[in-house]
């Protein structure tokens, strides 16, 4: 019962020093936030008090059910974004009915996330390779940017993949707003300097650590400001600058998503896929988090509480959440020491929401916009791919097809991609293993492949060490191997499969060394194994193979060959002998 | 290009004896042949001598590219159900469409083998494990002698899947004609007795082996010849036996498949299905036969031959064909020494098929569903499930899931699931590899599982042993492991990852040892490999890990041990040269 309940644990010794270390990161992160719930609303394609809403129940709710002390979670760049391709198939974009259906996308989500939480499923995950990760986060992060350009613009454009949009701003081109581009110009480039230069500009005044981290930290509200008092006070609104508007104050009430089953059929496989997505973006943001300050999560209760926070969302009139990076870093570093922070980051967005929102009237969309482009550019990485591709083409295949897949296509399609060719090519390496004949170096108990080592071996033994798991992609490249082989070598009289890499050996892989062992025997040939691992085994012993099989079984490669070449190994280990006299090791 | 005409080999040297010999074999199974390829043809719900037909061009083709010296092609019992489950969903049975459709089947899985075969895919058929490929044709075996038992009865039935099957049977028993009940039990019960006891009788009786083995593999032509007879002399036709009926004379003649863009998409699916099962009943069983006589085959020539084959019969009015095994045998056991026999088989085909037609009218089409009845239930395996299931639950359970998907709704649905489900159980269980702390076992240089064997470890220092390549899958569960044992071991300075069972470190499982590595520096404590396979190694160097990584790479564990633990391993040593001076080994 504690498992599920975390808070218990961390609730223990709260005390004073803790308290307000949590209130200053809570203040912190609340400043940070405001703006960028408002512009992920706005990216979701939802009205921007959403985005607040979104913001308080997963917190409250996480710091319940979550095992990481300083996530923070909320409304992030690629759920928001995988919601508005989801949603916007299915209605249009500020009506109610796409409201509903995002209030259902996050409920449906949770619901998912809860049961995988339930039943320990979170090694699901584990199935999108990082390269697979990153690259659909690159291309999320290009996709975001470039929507984002037409509120830079002053223009309406969109487009369902990136060259439909770039088309639809070309021809869109003669509508910009000159008030609009300069503010998101401006603020644009504010933001990227504030991001570089802005906290060394600080200390270079003799501004302490910590508040100049805070002061850059909140560049994104200081651009807000100015932005929206310079709309107030020049009338910009009536010049075309298109602006928040009238932002509801209150918090939200209670409400059931809608339950049409066509609209839950249709939703299925997106809020699966932002389930995962969501929670691999979480676990890797906690798990680097935890990992600083020598902590622990507990990753599938960590699917739980982000259930949890998605029911509450979606609950409390709000859209898919997930632990978001930047806002946990920001948590992080401004000192919370307990998930209690985010409690009280969720307070004081409901205090935002109930009194700051005749604040946001004259905001800008367009800083908005500006906002999220610098936020969305760092996660580009292009670097990446050049590097993944020099250590394993395979996994750099799988970074591309999922990059540019997810540019075309969308995200869904970017993930699937991804992963399939990422099991493809695996599949495709370990139906092809290495295998290596060994023969043994002198003077000592070890074996080495002929190719790469000075070894030597017996005329009439052929010892063969395959270098992977014997299961069925490649049961059938071990008899094509082991054919070939008699065939070559007509002197031979013992073959030994040697068996330290091979970690299983399921139906197939037996059925296949059965066939090996009958082959051998009708060529006079005895088949052997050295260095089978423990579990294997124990699973062979479970088979009638071992009886069946003509020759024994070693516990090591040394053995075999003592047994086999005795001659050989006697020669070998008196050589050994005579050396170790001759050289005494050290006492 | 010799590679692709195998033909270019095995003539050369073909001498009289061949001859001889492949001609005897041709008889034989051209005898065997004629009943059979009627039945498989009425099984894909076809006329009759489209059976005949798929018999002809297919033998002669293999003749020329095929790698087998005694695999013999043609109308199979699965893809004849495959055909019929495709082909049943597009056009009406007995109609000109529906025997277009076949056409165009056999043509677009001919045009796919022929594909895979030049990009040499032929590893794609690994990736069906044996158990799925056992469970698989158990099913069918059971779906297709069910689907027979109406003409038995001599009621018409039919269903989508097994218990529509059953129940349309059981409630149309009221239609149940006597005289082919009679024909219908008879006959099976002949062909169940023949296949166990007749050989037994006739060498009994003082006939000798090889006549013997023919005259019983020949028991369906009795059966045929038997109950034609009976039909005719009788006159059951009249009583409402159903019989084949007119059967065109003469050869086909060459017709293009309809080429109509719609029905291509409808059997696109379908196609790849039967290329895939057909390849990989035919390279089953070449293999095994090849096996026998120390004999190779190319796999990769068998997707060009298998490809030809069906083009080929596409455009002789046949539909989709592949290796047999029942027929095979029968061609090996008969003593065919070249895919020349597979030839003179179609010849013989070819002046059955122009002369022999009319004798086929009264055949009763009780009898070829005996032949198919009791062909398939050979097939039908049912110890397999429990031993499998015995030596591994994971192989068991996409077994029993194949079996039962097939069962319950049809061939592709239930090859999909057995795949998806081997591949995810493959993927699950390498996602928690088995992980071993290791210590040395004394007096030798080997390092094994503290948890299986006495052996010595040293207090500071950690090794590790995982027993499964790193890779996507299993990148985080490594993370975990380690973050526990540095908690749990505050004295510990080194951590050795001993690598003999890591075949691969894929580029998820890099970024893992990066952190991995980043961690136990927090912590004091050093990282250390040793064991690297040899290519391991070589991708690792294009890495910057190994120059991050705090500490060093080692050859072997005792190499390590000697380093980072000297104390330990000189005194163990010391014991070792004490013991073996105590007891010299023999010379």
């Amino acid at each position: 019962m504690r498992r599920y309940f975390p808070i218990l644990d961390w609730s223990r010794g709260y005390g004073r020093e803790t308290l307000m270390a949590d209130l200053v990161a809570a203040v912190i992160v609340t400043i940070m936030l405001i703006p960028q719930s408002l512009a992920y609303a706005l990216l979701a394609g939802l009205p921007p008090e959403i985005g607040l809403y979104a913001s308080i129940a997963p917190l409250l709710l996480y710091a319940v059910f979550g095992t990481s002390r300083t996530l923070a979670v909320g409304p992030v760049a690629v759920v928001s974004l995988m919601t508005a391709a989801a949603v916007g198939q299915l209605a249009q974009e500020g009506s109610a009915e796409y409201l509903g259906a995002a209030l259902a996308l996050a409920l449906l989500s949770g619901v998912m996330l809860l049961a995988m939480g339930v039943l320990r499923l979170g090694f699901i995950a584990n199935f999108l390779s990082h390269p697979v990760i990153s690259g659909f986060i690159t291309a999320s992060g290009i996709l975001i940017a470039a929507g984002q350009v037409p509120h830079l613009l002053g223009i309406s454009a969109s487009g369902h993949n990136l060259l439909e949009l770039i088309g639809n701003v070309l021809t869109g081109l003669d509508g910009i707003n000159p008030f609009t581009l300069m503010i998101g110009i401006s603020a644009t480039g504010f933001l990227f300097w504030s991001r570089g230069n802005l906290k060394k500009w600080l200390l270079h005044k003799g501004m302490s650590d910590l508040p100049a981290t805070i002061l850059t930290r909140a560049a994104p509200v200081a651009a807000v400001a100015v932005t929206t008092l310079a709309v107030w006070g020049f009338g910009l609104a009536q010049s075309g600058v298109a602006i928040v508007g009238d932002v509801p104050r209150g918090l939200p009430r209670p409400q059931l998503p809608p339950l049409d089953p066509d609209l839950w059929r249709a939703i299925l496989v997106p809020a699966l896929m932002i389930s995962i997505v969501g929670y691999v973006e979480t676990v890797s943001v906690a798990q680097t988090l935890a990992a600083r300050r020598r902590q622990r999560i507990d990753p599938d209760q960590e699917l739980v509480a982000l259930g949890a926070c998605n029911i509450g969302s979606a609950l409390s009139g709000g859209f898919p959440v997930t632990g978001g990076f930047a806002r946990s870093v920001v948590n992080f570093d401004a000192g919370a020491q307990t998930p209690a922070a985010g409690a009280f980051t969720a307070l004081g967005m409901a205090l935002a929401v109930m009194f700051l929102t005749p604040l946001l009237f004259f905001l800008p969309k367009a800083t908005l916009a500006a906002t999220i482009i610098v936020a969305v550019l760092t996660l580009v990485d292009p670097g990446a791919l050049r590097r993944v591709f020099a250590y394993s083409r395979a996994d750099g295949a799988a970074m591309a097809a999922t990059l540019f897949v997810t540019l075309a296509f969308g995200v869904e399609p970017g993930i699937v991609a991804g992963v399939a060719l990422s099991l493809f090519l695996h599949l495709y390496r370990t139906s092809r293993p290495h295998v290596a004949v060994v023969g043994q170096v002198p003077g000592t108990e070890h074996f080495r492949n002929v190719d790469r080592h000075a070894v030597i071996t017996a005329p009439d033994v052929l010892t063969v060490r395959v270098d992977e798991s014997l299961y069925f992609p490649n049961a059938r490249f071990l008899e094509d191997f082991v054919q070939d082989r008699i065939a070559r070598n007509p002197a031979l009289r013992h073959l030994v499969l040697m068996c330290p890499a091979v970690n299983e050996v399921d139906a197939s892989a037996l059925e296949s060394l059965e066939t090996i062992n009958r082959m051998l025997a009708d060529g006079g040939v005895t088949l052997h194994l050295s260095e089978v691992k423990g579990p294997v085994m124990d699973r062979l012993r479970r088979s009638s193979f071992l009886e069946a099989m003509s020759g024994r079984v070693f516990l090591t490669q040394y053995d075999a060959m003592r047994a086999l070449a005795p001659d050989l190994t006697a020669r070998t280990l008196a050589a050994c002998r005579r050396e170790t006299q001759r050289a005494p090791l050290p006492d």
